[in-house]
């Protein structure tokens, strides 16, 4: 069981749109560059990240991606249910209501303890992702990286992002 | 991002077989047909189970699935492992070493702070399974089940688990 490649792609791409200035933008073509992802399948997470209000599209020559709200406002479960959803992990066919000892539809109102146990598990890794935003990941990457590596990047950003005057 | 269907008849399998006395076993087409499920799927499933040293089978007339340890020691996540597999759900494809800012290899020593946070809510899913037992579960299909049901199950199986007196 594995996430789309979609997210790691879409996590670094919101992580880099947090160090843009205001009214900046980075354009997909840029952004897949940036990251050496293919751009027409970045193009497709960074449209499900408009879609749930994560990033912001402007179109025309200047137009870009930037973020749609603070990075503090932005975690890690965010980014994930836009571009793998949040149909749950376990598939429970409620298996109890089938079968020569099958149960009544009537006699599962209650969860199915297996299926209960597997929903609080994801509600666990739910939470966690929750618990982390682009923020907390900005302060990580800046604190673990050189002083080089941050000037090559921001240099990088400014020669790339689009503007809107 | 889905479990395989596998996990869900694996687990209700492995809750069936902690209902059998000692000595008795139940062949792979009396677990589908009990949970209405395609033996030939579901004996893929055992074989995993058995490959993991849930489940002992034993081949032959009187053949048949049993659990190889107590239902106190054999946890979801043990049942997810051996049908599921133990891959990371967060594909990390080291995106920081790409690019035209590409970090050097030998400067991601350090997990990427955005693998490591996948990592951790991983590791907290896996840790909520492994809380849970076929022994905490069979208890709570025991006291959320009528009496009557308890005995046409306990009926079933008896009639239908093979012995090696």
């Amino acid at each position: 069981m594995q996430l789309s490649k979609g997210v790691e792609w879409a996590a670094h791409s919101v992580a880099l749109m947090a160090a843009l200035p205001q009214d900046a933008g980075l354009s997909r073509e840029v952004l897949a560059e940036y990251h050496e992802v293919p751009a027409a399948y970045l193009a497709k997470h960074l449209q499900a990240l408009s879609k749930a209000g994560i990033v912001t599209a402007t179109r025309g020559a200047q137009g870009g991606y930037r973020l749609a709200r603070a990075p503090s406002e932005i975690s890690l479960w965010d980014i994930t249910a836009a571009v793998d959803g949040v149909l749950p992990m376990f598939r429970c066919t409620e298996i109890r209501q089938k079968g020569p000892c099958a149960l009544l539809a009537s006699e599962c109102k209650l969860a199915c303890p297996i299926a209960a146990a597997f929903l609080a598990a994801e509600a666990a890794w739910r939470k966690s992702l929750a618990s982390i935003t682009i923020a907390d990941i900005a302060v990580s990457i800046t604190q673990s990286s050189s002083q080089a590596k941050l000037r090559r990047v921001m240099a990088w950003v400014q020669a790339n992002q689009t503007r809107r005057d």
